[in-house]
């Protein structure tokens, strides 16, 4: 059945990335965590902290199933009660405020009635951004949505633009990526097609991020960088803890809190009414977290 | 006019309780910054960082008015729109793992049809309980309200116990203490009688929190301490973007971000699936972090 095969490549996905990121890290190593859930399944939550490249980073497979109550079912604008979730989602907080935080989010929903779709999103917040890793970054993620539809990447990097978004600092979390959620099989994709796009998603991580890993782990930070990458970590967790979508229906619907709330970083700052002194490399990152840059 | 009288009240509590902070705290200033708001109105927001004893302690006066949107009306489930709100609200975050956090809000809220009502709250947030001194605290705010009401201490700490609760933990924010909204002018209370109990309440800070400050400030900590208290300060976090109302109420209607977020700390912590070690200090804490503890 097909949703056996989505659920075996997210648990292989979650194998491969760790693997890739313990080589990136070359010392920390991934703790597992298999869990279970009352209501009906469970998930396997690897968490590596301590590296010397990576503080804090969790990656985390779930597949789950059960009946969605009606405040849950009528926030999902869905009528059956019947699911089955599975995905895989990761957030990355590396030491140093040189290499990026990234997020990767891949998921499959069922429900009884039927219906059936993928979601997901990959993207990238630098506490110092750097334009030429944007690009780099971003052509990646539009290569591979132009594998698959000519549409997809300038519809999914606006969907990433509004949604990872913070309004009450009228910033974006960071340089944005892709975003997209119920695609369903229509008359132009099976959900095979719309599978493989979301394998592509998937495989494609360590391709987007590692090479952005290494590029700027041995730059030689100052204790005023750090205190800069707290405070965007403050934002990360202002961000996540309001307004993600994910975080909140965890939070909800009574999800494993560890698993969910391993997004937030180890360590995190908030100074009274900090400005960016003028010409700072703070202030230029604060000028570019907006939303319609286009960086391909 | 009333309202007068209760905005000069709010306007030298901040004052009195600043200079008794800056006493207590023997180094730190308070710094002042003063803001007006676009649709009416404006504030004066007092923070003190660096400290000795206090790592970030922000006093914020406000006195706002203008007219509530359809969405906010709605949820306090009020139907004039015009209104004038005052009040002060303080949130300390000490350098010390013994020196609690303590939070407090006294406020006052008209509507242009003539309805005005207090509310409030203090409530104490220890990184690790204190039998002796919670026992302190709460007498300290029973004796206020029992000069009021005979009624009021055990609703309004029933209401603190409720509101000061993190679900997705299943715990408390500390001990709690009291907490209370809509005191309207009824056949029992006149609105000069609400207004002399929120005065004592908010008379009372100073005297409910600092000898507890002067109690503990010299005790040496460790770094696990230390920690620890970060781990807790992670969890105010928590709490305060995912469910206090006041804050949730700023984010949602565009208010001054800086002055609304001062209550987080200047540095916090978040580790994976931390379990206190069984028989520590810790694990005390933890246990004693519920609803339903009569302190006295």
């Amino acid at each position: 059945m097909s949703k056996e095969r989505f659920t075996t490549f997210f648990k292989d996905l979650q194998t491969t990335i760790c693997s890739g990121l313990e080589m990136a890290d070359g010392k920390g190593k991934f703790s597992s965590d298999q869990w279970e859930r009352e209501e009906g399944g469970g998930g396997l939550t690897r968490v590596m902290t301590g590296g010397q490249v990576f503080e804090k980073a969790g990656v985390n497979f779930s597949a789950v199933h059960g009946q969605l109550n009606e405040s849950i079912r009528k926030s999902l604008g869905i009528e059956a009660s019947g699911f089955y979730a599975t995905g895989v989602s990761i957030v990355i907080h590396p030491v140093s405020p040189h290499v990026p935080i990234i997020h990767m989010n891949v998921r499959y929903f069922e429900l009884e009635n039927g219906e059936r779709w993928f979601g997901g999103g990959i993207d990238l917040t630098p506490h110092y951004i750097v334009e030429e890793d944007a690009r780099f970054f971003h052509g990646i993620l539009k290569d591979v949505c132009d594998k698959h539809s000519p549409s997809y990447y300038l519809k999914f990097r606006e969907w990433a633009d509004n949604y990872f978004f913070i309004p009450h600092r009228n910033e974006t979390r960071g340089i944005g990526g892709i975003f997209f959620d119920r695609l369903k099989e229509t008359d132009e994709f099976t959900i095979d097609q719309r599978f493989d796009f979301v394998k592509d998603v998937g495989n494609t991580f360590l391709k987007a991020y590692v090479p952005l890993v290494e590029k700027n782990k041995h730059k030689a930070f100052s204790k005023q960088e750090k205190n800069w990458q707290l405070l965007r970590r403050g934002r990360y967790v202002e961000f996540n803890l309001v307004y993600d979508k994910g975080t909140r229906f965890g939070l909800e619907t009574n999800g494993r809190i560890e698993s969910i709330l391993m997004s937030l970083p180890e360590l995190a700052s908030w100074q009274y009414n900090v400005k960016p002194e003028p010409g700072s490399l703070e202030e230029h990152t604060a000028k570019l977290l907006k939303k319609g840059i286009f960086w391909v």
